[in-house]
């Protein structure tokens, strides 16, 4: 796509209104760096704001989805670069807690991205693999991926978002406390029996194939019932239901007044494709 | 059961304490007029206060369960009737607000019915289908029923429960996502492995059977006992858990002093089926 | 292990950093008295506090995991020894409320225990044992295993956890409904595919081995991980996301500051097995 | 006012678009009876819905605001008739639990009434006229009004609302405590003084005038912001602040494409005075 | 009062149903040690449990309330004793967080407590006897009061409940910060025009005169109401109102059955003083 | 100060660690036009990340803090240019959502800076400026000020965090509906009475010295402690109690390991001034 230039990220448009993004970064594994998650921010918040663009699928390059957070790279960062007894231990805590939020702000724009977006991931896909995933609408498998909630075994509490968001996604919570507390890897096969994938593909390419073509119905519906039923779901999941139902009420207040209501209903008795406007 | 007459509901008492109440629209595919989402208003709230009826069954007459809202009606009221230029925005969107919240408060007596509700769905269930199915205690169904949010294909982001509800009873977020932006079918199989319903029969009449005879299992527990099951399960699911405890506390600090526990220990050490006063 | 002597629960460590507490009541069916719990409360909060342990497995001596409170004892107590019709309605509700959030604390404390808690059922779980797993980190069962929310059977609604926690634990909230309301058995196999217990072995000896090697791995990570990651996972099953992500990178402020994660890191590199100091 | 005939209440337009409700009960200090907190859910349920209406004003006639539910009706009712020792406490927390959320309902379509609503109080204003005021957008008094948090005297917590809302609307809670535990009096100037009401007028006519002043300024005002102001401000006092910045976010989505805005500007630049669509 | 023996804690009866504590540190300026703070929470818990207390007074002995906690002792202790470079922050961090979370516990004891608690303050009134005061039902002072949130001048952030506490009890947010972040004293004539006390009596005798005088007249309503509105008003103040209202049903629903409603009205019409079984 | 080059913000430091802000639009009124808000934003930001500052007073330049948003501007914008007939009410919806999320975002800064935040106003003080003081920690006002929530003069809820944040922070729900429904003005003793102001000094200079001299106090203390007590007075706001109290703690098991307490603690032995590093 014309415009999104990040050397590790190739932006591409498979089929019109869906946009696809693959994760090749310059490290083995498909790690993430520092300057890569700056730029991953800054990607999906532009592609949240392109109206050309209707659904997201993300991905990896090469052999794996990513193996997380590039440890060679952070060991040399503020963070984890070992302890230093010479820091107030209090100031050393801000410094630590604002790397932390930022670096969640950075996986938090693709639940925060207002079109729809959809994993395919395969190989490798630990540690950030997973707190990405957990944004995404749908995640979708290669046969072959190992899952890893590997953060426990480098001492830390995952923090970018797996522990806040997997145990409301799949429904087995001694699943979710197994993988999290001994940092086990578990396959696609399992993945999909506890409802963290819906779908596994024989291979990589079908996986993107069969998530280009989700997002490539989801582009076809009405912008403005796609974009409300993700932000109604999005939060729904942070709610009282008595809650989520009045904040329905206060959307589809504006929500249906829109054309596309009526180019939707048209389209169904004369059986034909509806074209709705960009939003 | 006498004294309950609506043209397009079927209510009867098939075995003792349970209500079974079939949907008899007089359109096509059984869907709902505004006439009988208020009449399914007045009769389930009726049926909450009727100390007869123990537990109710809701199930759908003829070939489907309900395909949803009757298009054709709504397409002339004054929500689906398309954009009308002249009225002002916000005023319009107060109508919006109020039909919604009006509407939802008729799917949501379902829920707020203090008796346990099942639903045995059958062939289409599309929609309003999927919202009612929502609210209640437990859903079962045949195995040709064909499931659907449909709402996302008029132009819609579903707002009578079903974003609010559904995320939290299923176990795969990912398939929540999947079948509320796409609007493709999902099966009876597919159902009940995401954990949407707990039981698969043969056929439609199979379905209703084992739903009234669940329905017969817990009319002979103490009504005591079953209403504050329910209501405690429903206060749990928008509660933190230390919340829900402490509720639960207060509840049962009256509910324990019903003559029903003394029953059931004593039915229990004669081997005697107890015999609960009405509630 | 040392120190710890209950007369109704053995306390022993089969592996280092391991703790396992067999539950050997002096009652039929393994069941719970006052005493008991009593005990119980204060041996696992001692547990909590001990620093040599750093994970723990619960499991049932004899043929049952424990059929639950032990009625005969109950039904001579202030709660269920029936109606008094001398005492004020009011004043009684006190009593049975204190009494309740009593109990509840009792059961409570192996949620709010630092360290991971896996439970290896077998045999009949009834009621209490229910509770109890629910409190679990991790639930794995022997394939003769009986499940049953029984308290409904006795005129109750269950009011020590259960009916709190248990949608949140499984993705089946049909299920949970059913089981909750008509108090029927379900099996290990059941409880595996709706997601409660996450390994079935064939004994309970094998699910006690199980649980005890899976006890052992996480005995052998950092402490500091292995307990922000329980108590971040613990506050994100009651509070949004959002929530969760701040209270998480306030938490890791100073978890990060570990000596654990040059340690592990080394380790890694060194690919020799860490060794953490106690916490 | 046409139309709106209840026998204890005296509903007219004293100025446009201004409703003025009398409390005019036919017992002695003109106390609330079952007839007439029906008719008042009614009353204002219609007021809410009614176009021509755009502030309210409730006041009571005679010497008296209310001094509360009538006793000597009340102590006839299934409620407060005494301790019947032949029903099943269990069975009859239900009958207290349902009257006390039905009341709880005809108090609470005050707040819920979509229109601003001011309370004039005077004389005796006991129970609940505290109740009544709570749910009321703002309270004036006049000089010789005797407030009091009766319920305390008869035994009762007070449960119509007042603890529930009274706490939030002062700016001092050991006073809140002091008149919900003792139930002693306190004069318009305490009121006034801790902010339970806003204006302090000499006499009862003089607190109705400037009730109904106050009134009309609102009733100038676009409808439309005025109801979105109240809408807003009751959802930000049940919500953090972030929420509640959200749901505003998405309420004025729809609200500002009003023409009242327009109009507003208009009437502003031309010093002349806006007239507004009703809504 | 008999049985209640604890060194630094003069507890006395001075009138019937009336308990007053009279805090009489062996320090300086009436400082809290620590084996204060643990008798401090067993007397209050046992008070709590003594249905022949049925409202308390705390004030102090001497010249002054409290300075709040005893520094000296303090910085001997394991959290303030200045920067241990040999121990990791990490583990350091648990031990801080356990002391503050067991040190909030012994303050809760006044909230957590069933029956009202009316602090009675003079002179120095420091860091802990704001947490205490904050935790009480009402605050009543004494004109010499000298008010201070001393925690931020020893470089911490109070936390031992006056931040969380404080701002949900007065009408000024800007004052509220001002003394919190510049740890200025405040008078007592200042604390009663934010709200913060709702009495200034002359001396520290009058004050607890006061407190004894209104603690007395609480003392003689129905502790079923008493206690009823006082975890109402707890309850209130953590909750959205309809969540308080539907607490308050469900409370009332065993409340509402009590004798002390037929004796407070029977009392009431033949005009003598209701006496009301203990609780 | 050096580098901080706004065209209509003067940032200067008048004592050491203090940074006062001094609003100077080029608008009559001092009217906040687009890029001051944009400015404004990127200027608290900034602020927040310096760690030469450590407490911040924002004041206007000239005869008023700010008659609010310039309207001569905004008239022309997306926003309030008046009703678009051509534009999809659901597209025209999201437009305006985003555009107050964004503009909320602006003013929120303030809230979100970690140091605190000293508001002197005076003069015009209307609509924007009532936002702007909600969000700050503290504020003080010349005797001359005429604050007013001015929206809904132009048919518009206020829609930047003042129905959201007012009601919290004075104790008087009265006057807070008062003056947003009627949009009428109030003066400075006026809102000192009912908390708003703090203090009331009798000139702007009067007001700006008082701000930035109790910002000096603050400048004085441990950074460590003023950030600690504003966050959790910040997420006190937000969160009920209990919860409160954990967050404090979790916070602190960082913050109190300071060398700021021993630097505090020594000082005040030996009557000594302390000095903290900066944070």
């Amino acid at each position: 796509m014309q415009g999104y230039h990040y050397p590790c990220f190739n932006v591409t448009s498979p089929i019109p209104d869906v946009c696809l993004v693959l994760v090749q970064s310059d490290r083995k594994l498909n790690t993430f760096t520092e300057a890569m998650r700056r730029d991953f921010r800054r990607l999906i918040t532009r592609l949240s704001d392109d109206s050309q663009v209707r659904a997201i699928v993300i991905a990896g390059a090469g052999d794996h989805f990513t193996a997380g957070l590039d440890l060679q790279e952070a060991m040399k960062g503020p963070i984890l670069s070992g302890v230093d007894r010479t820091i107030d231990p209090a100031r050393k805590a801000r410094i630590n807690r604002e790397y932390i939020l930022d670096f969640q702000a950075c996986v938090d724009v693709v639940e925060r991205c207002v079109k729809p977006v959809i994993t395919a991931l395969h190989g490798l896909s630990y540690g950030l693999a997973i707190d990405l995933a957990c944004c995404a609408d749908m995640r979708i498998c290669a046969a072959n991926t190992r899952f890893c909630v590997k953060e426990i075994d480098i001492g830390i509490a995952a923090d970018l978002g797996t522990l806040s968001r997997l145990p409301r996604m799949v429904g087995n919570a001694s699943f979710v406390r197994d993988v999290c507390l001994t940092g086990r890897e578990f396959s696609a096969q399992e993945a999909a029996q506890v409802g963290f994938v819906s779908y596994v593909e024989e291979t990589r390419e079908r996986a993107i194939d069969q998530a280009v073509e989700i997002a490539g119905q989801i582009a076809q519906k009405s912008p403005v019932a796609i974009q409300g039923t993700k932000d109604i779901l999005n939060h729904a999941r942070d709610h009282p239901v008595g809650e989520s139902l009045r904040y329905t009420a206060v959307w589809n207040g504006a929500a249906l007044q829109t054309q596309d209501v009526k180019e939707a209903m048209l389209s169904f008795r004369l059986r034909k494709m509806p074209t709705f406007e960009k939003l």
